[in-house]
This record gives C-alpha cells, structure tokens and sequence, in this order.
C-alpha cells in the first residue's frame, strides 16, 4: 500500500458538515460528488498527500444510511492507494483478508475501489483504490 | 493542519493486531513505544506521509479501555499534524471548538498534542499535534 489515500466520515448532512470541517481543517472543501450506485454525496477536503472524504446517504438503501443509524456519524473507512489493485486483492486475499468485491467497483473520484471485511481487521473497514488511468 | 499525521486504532491486544496489520499493510510495524502518562501501548506502521498508530489499553484507567468496553475494537481518532499547535488551539476555540487540554500534553512519538471534543466534530475525535523541538 502506498498512502492513506483518504479518511470516509459518515454524516447526517453535508450541508451542516462541509462548513463545519472547513472550519475544523482551516481548507474549503475543494469537491462534491455524487456516487448514485453507492447512493451517496460526498465532499472531499485535501490534506497533504490525502483526503478527508465525507459521506452523506442519499435513501435508506446506502450503506452509510445502515451505519449512521446503527453508530451515528462519525469515521467509517480509511482507504490505502495501492499501485495495481488486482494484485493487492490477490495478496490480501491469499493473506486472509475478507474481500467485498470479487471485481473492483468504481468509486468516487475516478477511481476503482475494493472494500475488505472489517472482521478481520479489528472492527476497521478497510479500502484499496487505484485511479482508473 | 498540515496532514495526517496519524491515524489512532483502539485494538485489545497488540500482539495479534500487529502482525494482523503487518500483514494487512504490507510493511513492518517500525516502532512500540508505552505512553504511561496515557495508560496505553502504541505501535507504529508507516504508509506514505501518514502513520497507523494501534493502541492498546495497560489499564482499565485508559480512554481506550474505555472506548473498547463501549464500542470495541476499531477506528479511535485521526491526528493532524499543526505547525503552531498554541496558535491553532486558538483559532479551533474561537471557531467554536471544545479543547479536551487547556495546554498541550505530552504524546507518543515526541509530540506535543491536544485533543477535540468529538461533539462538535461529528463524533469524529480529532487530535492535533506537533514535534517537540
């Protein structure tokens, strides 16, 4: 894994919590986008080489609609870009790790994504990603 | 706030969480270091400019033997870098952030550092830290 590509911070609205981590980071939020098979928005704030990504649901179906209402707000992944995403899923997997995606899925930010079960990583949902070239 | 410094993993035992994580990150946890004023163990993984620091409770004073009778093993905090943390207490006080230190205290890894309450950061516990020069 190369960085820590971003933190994913789940929110009940971006339109009380882009203002607020401006303020809290001291940076505008630089993005928002839409992920519609996700079904959520998301805001994207940079520091240094990586990102604060929140996340709000857009219907009941959002899988950061089960957490909000389950945990409430607050972190949700950290997300590792990774230089080749199929490799990094065969290593995880041989390794033990859990995979969510038997094929990578595309995420916000051009990118392509792949969740690991945050069973077998001491409760933390785990991303890899890598830019779709 | 100048990057991710680190990002805080509540764990209830380092020695099967680090070679979990070894595993999982693909790099050798580089460093452990007991922080007693705080009741925890640390351990230190490096990805990119950011660090994964896993924390284990020596007693049942710790936050984080607290924050794991509550919640369990996961996600505790993201810590970032200032480069003036008195002058950025300051501006998060006057943006209407609640400080959990009136002056900073001493951290893991020669740090000066100063948490955030997570009520006014969307359940979200921040931390803010410098090098101790």
């Amino acid at each position: 894994m190369l960085r820590v590509e971003h933190i994913g911070i789940a929110v009940n609205s971006l339109s009380t919590s882009v203002p607020l981590f401006e303020k809290l980071l001291n940076t505008p939020c630089y993005k928002q986008e839409e992920v519609t098979s996700e079904h959520v928005i998301t805001a994207f704030f940079q520091q240094g080489e990586s990102k604060i990504e929140l996340l709000e649901a857009t219907g009941p179906e959002s899988a950061i609609a089960k957490f909000l209402d389950k945990k409430g707000e607050g972190m949700h992944h950290i997300a590792f870009e990774v230089a080749d995403i199929y490799a990094e899923m065969k290593r995880l997997q041989e390794e033990g790790f859990v995979l969510l995606q038997e094929i990578p899925k595309k995420g916000a930010d051009n990118k392509l994504i792949c969740f690991l079960h945050p069973k077998h990583s001491n409760g933390v949902l785990i991303e890899i990603c890598q830019d779709i070239k």
